[in-house]
């Protein structure tokens, strides 16, 4: 077997859907396709139709070279492929605007995608960016992207999303409830939970001893127990438990400081109680070039954490590389479980 | 009168008080006495003991120049005076280390700080960084910055504190609470109020028109209701109705980017309604550089935000930027305060 065979059976396979038409995404898709970065680490199998992927390259001034196969046929090719589904004609398309047709396009795509992962006939999924109110014209139970994973997969348990910012990554106990109901919400075994599945996505993306802090709910970590009672009650003991277990974690650390200690001392990732103690830090610090990554599925899913930025559609103004590392996260992770896999096997 | 005597007296007297004496707060202080561009905008009464000063002024390398004065005869002076209270012999602080003669140092300062400001001795107060812990040994009633003006001024209401960051400040409808308290602690009537004192202190410190957005408490400001029924049932109403007063006030914006927002449109003001939603977004912005001020009493006091940094003492690192800013902003509160009465007068 020549070298470049060797390498080119190396790079998982990546399933790119295609998100809604209306936005940057296309022209994401069609720079993703041409980009030399994601094609040194990723054979990409893209989801969609043609004639939109042919605009999103014009509105982006890339040239197109990307061959039309079967999705029973994607086989071991070394340039990137595209699974027409022809599901969307352009004159369909209303640029920057939210439409159920949109909405339709974005999910059979992201559909046809998570099957194929499924079916093994992918190592990984990655999606350009979904418009939720056109996700909701479309398919009206649709909540976020996790719940419409678990439902397409018929999962149990929902995915969970890390965000992903240059090194560091940011996972929650809670997400999208009411503040009121988040102290209530926590648990030991929950926290303990979290750490655990954390650091374990942590490892099969390539870290080998992942470092975790973990957020304080209440203001200056409770103040010794002056303002709140769940740093003492819960969060320390399950930091002191997941220590136990040889797990490499710190906290409770107060939340207006975690982030910037993460940095500095070179920690992996962040867990935090609720949605915006992670969201305010991560989107201050340029989430937008960050990564979104639904975790603990059988194979990786990710999107670029920024949306489909209606105002500037066919501008020339996309900046591809959050979509590039979403799919280089991708590919890493399905490379390490490719390797795993291998090695339960030999 | 001649022109350097009108700038004198235009220029208000600001008490700076020495904080913890083992901290680089010593330094700061002799770093604001030698400080030109402090010079141009106040009039410093410092308020220590000239011998922890003195060693101030050797660690961080400045010559000092500064006159002893009675606190009866402040007077007119156009350069920094010193009010000595001989109140701590340098042997007695133990560098790096919070003790209780440093937070007897720190409050006997701070507190004959307050009465000069009371009695109409001095325009406003200044404070170099306190150390909690040596606060509480001196002083163990000793809760915060705020609680305690309120005790030496026997204030009804404490202050309220702003944080202030280059051109944002940051004001909050709940401080030192658990959050789990937090939604029941919102009220419409709450929230209007802290609208109008945070643009009320605005106007008082020289911004004509102040514009202020306010924070949403749930995870995507609720999402209409699906996350939560702050913003519909209390944020939202208090916002229609300081609207409604002619106030420059928008909201209830999602936490995660209402300080992007504020900086990009140029907003005065954050108003968040937990200590962590503000903080988050301040630290990660360089808040270390900013200053906290504690407002709607009848004079401006303010302190640089960063803390006492006993890691550093001594070892000419200190950086006097956010001192020096939090006697700008003190001195020009104490200007407009001044020439309003005198508005008033004539």
């Amino acid at each position: 077997m020549s070298t470049i065979d060797a390498a080119t059976r190396e790079r998982p396979l990546v399933a790119l859907a295609m998100g809604d038409p209306a936005g940057i995404g296309t022209e994401l898709a069609a720079m993703l396709v041409s980009s030399l970065t994601v094609a040194a680490a990723a054979r990409l199998v893209v989801i969609g139709d043609r004639r939109i992927l042919e605009a999103g390259a014009r509105a982006a001034h890339v040239a197109l070279d990307i061959e039309t196969v079967e999705s029973d046929a994607i086989g071991p090719a070394s340039r990137p492929v595209l699974i027409d589904l022809r599901n969307l004609a352009p004159a369909d398309v209303s640029i920057g605007e939210a439409t159920a047709a949109g909405g339709r396009f974005a999910l059979e795509n992201f559909t046809r995608a998570l099957r194929l992962a499924q079916d093994g006939k992918v190592d990984a999924v990655c999606y350009t960016p979904f418009n939720k109110k056109a996700m909701r014209q479309a398919h009206p139970g649709y909540e976020d992207d996790s719940g419409f994973v678990a439902e397409v997969l018929r999962l149990k348990s929902r995915a969970r999303e890390f965000n992903v910012l240059d090194t560091v990554w940011n996972a929650r106990v809670t997400s999208h409830i009411p503040l009121k109901d988040v102290a209530a919400s926590l648990s030991r075994e929950g926290i303990l939970a979290e750490i655990a599945l954390t650091l374990d996505c942590l490892k099969r993306s390539g870290v080998d001893a992942p470092r975790l802090l973990v957020a304080a709910l209440n203001p200056h970590a409770g103040d010794g127990g002056s303002f709140g009672m769940e740093e003492i009650d819960i969060i320390a003991p399950a930091v002191e438990e997941a220590i136990a277990m040889g797990l490499g974690v710190s906290g409770p650390h107060p939340a207006d400081t975690v982030f910037l200690t993460a940095i500095k001392r070179g920690y992996h990732a962040v867990l935090t109680m609720y949605h915006d103690q992670g969201q305010i830090a991560m989107k201050l610090m340029g989430f937008d070039r960050g990564v979104t990554l639904l975790g603990g599925l059988p194979f990786p899913v990710c999107t670029p954490a920024h949306g489909t930025a209606y105002d500037i559609v066919g501008k020339g103004l996309a900046d591809p590389r959050a979509s590039e590392e979403a799919v280089m996260l991708a590919a890493r992770i399905a490379a390490r479980q490719l390797e795993a896999r291998v090695q339960e096997q030999g």
